[in-house]
């Protein structure tokens, strides 16, 4: 590992220490700081910050010279200091910073930018609205949050590309974002092009370019991918993203597991502790039976219990009806404490609704078990979603459910490949994609019983949110064109490329996207990925600093050949800091 | 540094070993080995070729058995092979390679896949037409070329990484690549958004995000950053492609340099020897003047010559005529073997119009020197054109001129910061970008005589070519104000958060953008930047492969409120593979 370099990093810079290196060591040596003004007392005491987060308190030697200097200066002004190092006086040393026993006694100041009068104060900004935020985003970065959240996420991609390349020789691969559009990429933005009706389209993950290196003979390529989504104004989610994008060859699916467990266990910041390999492996029927969904929090158990045997013969109409028929059955969530600490236990707000859908009950009054009764599998994520809000609603009286420190790893595999449109019950659709290959056992299934066949496809859990998924892919062109044509009734043209590549030698291969934003969001615990993003787009796509999208004029798109259909007065809609231009 | 380790890696893969791993210490050793066939004889003898670029020989054990398993087996196909590793009969060795010395006895050999018939074979991919490469790039990369030129590449920016992030404490931000419609940015790709008549924009520099980071104290930036320019097909240009995009608080002109300088030092293959720093250092005025570009190829001398002296009472007419025009002189370019290897030396195809305008003459008849009469300086760039033909019409003739394996890096320094408009030439524009900084010795020309104003920018040139380019910025906002309000007369409210964010308590700030791809090209020695990017688009801004850009029903363009103006029929043009759907 290469040292962060003082002495060369001074040569770069005006400054010839940075304020987090200064401790005793350093007394009576000249050094010169630079940074933002914190706190400038009437005694012309001054706090210095700087990016790594330490201050550093300042005194001056001839405060009558050096006061008219720091007249004019603001909270927030940027300067450079040139002083001795000295020991604070005794009683003044602040022992939880390291730089905490020293003081530097300032001979000079150069002011290289006096601050305006913010609109906050920098400590609050976290505190202020999110259309705030985003509006000053140069400032509200400059929280410490904001800055360790920046600097772990490059830390943390840093450390998985010497994982990657140096220790497993990934090839890092750029692949293009200006493509064509995905048969069925509903939620692709587009690029009009010169070329009069054609666009490019910014695609969502480059899974097709990745399999064509594969094809191409890379072996092992990554890359940390920026991937488009034009989903509206979905909560959490933002155009554009970015996931740690890996393809293999020669690989199974335990391979690319294991690949995946070695690379977050290297990559993993040390002070939030180690993490265990192998993680905790469950299959999607698994899943769904015992969570009743398919990326289940398994820091705290609250599983779902199949009650059907001990209701068979009971007097009880309604378990008794349920369980006559098909798939019925009698499923129970057992809450520790549940009776003591939430009695009655209520029905969370805004659920009722569906829980009187799913014609589900709870009992808590007399024990701890809330036992529901489900006409079906289908009813099982409702459940699912009754486990998650038992253990909100603990937490919320205090009970202690899930460790919040806790990282818990999971890996569902067995996916159905494909499943009934809802719109079209008869007419199959891929659960994740097209290019999934069965498992071995089940590739029979695919000329007889479609629907039965379960997928080479496996999702990465953490902590309840999937945070990857990949796949096996089907590396057979003749298999690729039968899931194409005749399983999903898509025109295969459109992918002929890839089709006439699979049959140009292509090896058997494999990868993973693992969510980058989302995954480094549960590592430092912030409650958005807007968090661990520089400049990200408000839920409504916007960036509220720049005001983008803007306007363009109709002379502008005339070389795109296009033109702006405005929608009648009724149908416009306006609203925040940047529609009223 | 870790190595690529083969025991972890053989865990992730069918394979025991690469191909390239096998020597003679494996003789006896049981393996598996995956590849493609590249070469399959009478006698059962295959070839089999991997990824690492590695031959291996098999024999077989049991011909007949596996000769019905290799029937079908054509050039291409993808197997795994598993058998011994045996010394190979004597006198059949090939030393060319480290696992030359050995071979696999097979005894099982797996098909994965059959490879059809390809259009052409891999080994010739390269001397085909660069269309049919692009249609059919996933062969094209399976080339050893292009194989090493994408490795080399991978490599060259994880050392980049290592250099910023662990030696010099560089933060990795990825900024948006959905940003807002810079003023003027003529070349920027458009994206229609959900809100009617507002587009967000493809930028062609993270520009604004880097600054408005170092306001945000992040204090050392980078980003391997994909940057978007739309122009139309101007020849390898690429309309999107990478840089290598840095930013720095508290430093000066000479850090940046010195940064740039250890970044490649540090980066430099190994296998093209060592690079010295620093680099030569050259001001604007000194290339025009010596070399008559700002980007010299300081790989060879022939230097303009001022021979103005020489002929002040000269007799010649043209001559005489010409240094009694204000800034006229006479110039000339001595060219070593000039007379004896190019007599009569000729004036280089299609540029007779040029030298024509600029009233040049060339002789080479009786002496080595070709004196050349220039009106004025702007007249320059022409002698600098005849500089670099002379060269190329030498060593078309044999006489070695530049080094094909020598790597001149060269700063071009104290840029003008303002241009005269050709159109319009009493109103000034950037020479590179409104947020330059002056030179602190011509800062106060800014508000006098801005014309005469320099910059604190530099370009990187290597070769004589432009690989990066930067400055320091202007941290002060009313100064930035009265560039761009006084001097360039644009509206300031398109910049206003910038304005703002200056204003909030910016530190001075710098740094530069290198050209990744033409700096990787130009290291392999590949013609085309399009060699060094795996999937490029053509020069007409197209992906030959899949056919993109490609036609949007004008239901899916409704969401984005915009309609294609189709031209009439004599404006179409229509033309090459993609273009007849």
């Amino acid at each position: 590992e290469l040292p962060l370099s003082a002495a060369r990093a001074r040569l770069l810079s005006f400054r010839s220490h940075t304020c987090g290196e200064l401790t005793a060591h350093h007394v009576g040596e000249r050094v010169s700081l630079c940074g933002w003004v914190q706190y400038l007392s009437k005694n012309s005491k001054v706090v210095l910050f700087e990016f790594n987060l330490f201050f550093f308190s300042l005194c001056f030697k001839s405060a009558s010279h050096l006061k008219s200097v720091l007249f004019d200066l603001t909270v927030e002004s940027v300067i450079k200091v040139t002083g001795t190092v000295r020991q604070r006086p005794a009683g003044q040393e602040n022992k939880r910073m390291p730089t905490g026993e020293v003081e530097i006694l300032a001979e000079s100041v150069e002011v290289f930018n006096v601050c305006r009068t913010l609109p906050f104060e920098i400590k609050d900004f976290v505190k202020k609205s999110e259309s705030l935020r985003m509006q000053y985003r140069y400032l509200d970065l400059r929280s410490s949050q904001m800055q360790k959240n920046l600097r772990l996420r490059s830390q943390l991609v840093m450390k998985m590309r010497e994982y990657l390349c140096n220790v497993h020789g990934f090839v890092d691969v750029e692949t293009p974002t200006l493509f064509k559009r995905t048969p069925g990429g509903a939620k692709e933005f587009v690029v009009p092009s010169r070329e009069p009706g054609r666009f490019y389209s910014l695609p969502q993950s480059p899974q097709q370019f990745k399999q064509l290196l594969m094809v191409a003979g890379i072996d092992r390529y990554f890359q940390m991918a920026r991937c488009y989504r034009d989903e509206g104004s979905r909560p959490d989610r933002q155009p554009e993203f970015t996931q740690v994008d890996i393809e293999m060859s020669f690989v199974d699916q335990a391979g690319i597991m294991s690949l995946v467990e070695g690379l977050l266990q290297y990559s993993w910041p040390a002070e939030k502790g180690p993490i265990k390999v192998p993680f905790q492996t469950m299959t999607y029927e698994e899943a769904m039976r015992d969570y009743g969904v398919d990326k289940p929090d398994t820091r705290f158990s609250m599983k779902l219990m199949d009650l059907s045997e001990v209701f068979l013969s009971t007097e009880i109409n309604f378990l008794r009806s349920a369980l006559s028929q098909p798939e019925g059955s009698v499923q129970a969530i057992r809450v520790p404490s549940g009776a003591v600490r939430a009695n009655p236990f209520p029905v969370p707000p805004g659920h009722t609704k569906h829980m009187l859908q799913a014609r589900m009950y709870l009992y808590v009054n007399s024990s701890s078990v809330s036992p529901s009764y489900c006409t079906s599998r289908s009813q099982r994520p409702l459940l699912g979603n009754v486990r998650l809000l038992c253990a909100e609603l603990l937490e919320s009286r205090g009970v202690s459910v899930r460790d919040p420190s806790a990282f818990r790893f999971l890996w569902v595999v067995d996916f159905p490949l494909f499943l009934s449109k809802e719109e079209e019950p008869e007419q199959l659709e891929s659960a994740h994609h097209p290019f999934t290959a069965a498992l071995p056992e089940d590739t029979q299934l695919l000329y007889t019983e479609p629907h039965k066949v379960r997928g080479q496809h496996y999702d990465l859990v953490l902590n309840g949110c999937e945070i990857g998924g990949g796949s096996i892919r089907i590396h057979n062109a003749s298999e690729q064109l039968y899931v194409l044509k005749n399983i999903l009734k898509e025109d295969p043209s459109l992918l002929s490329h890839l089709l006439e590549a699979l049959d140009s030698g292509a090896p058997p291969h494999g990868g993973i996207a693992l969510g980058f934003d989302r995954l480094v969001s549960i590592i430092v615990g912030a409650p958005s990925i807007r968090d661990v993003i520089a400049f990200p787009k408000s839920f409504r796509g916007q960036d509220l600093m720049s005001c983008a999208p803007d306007f363009v004029s109709e002379e502008e798109l005339k070389s795109y050949h296009i033109s702006v259909k405005w929608p009648t007065e009724d149908e416009q809609t306006a609203s925040g800091r940047c529609s009223s231009l």
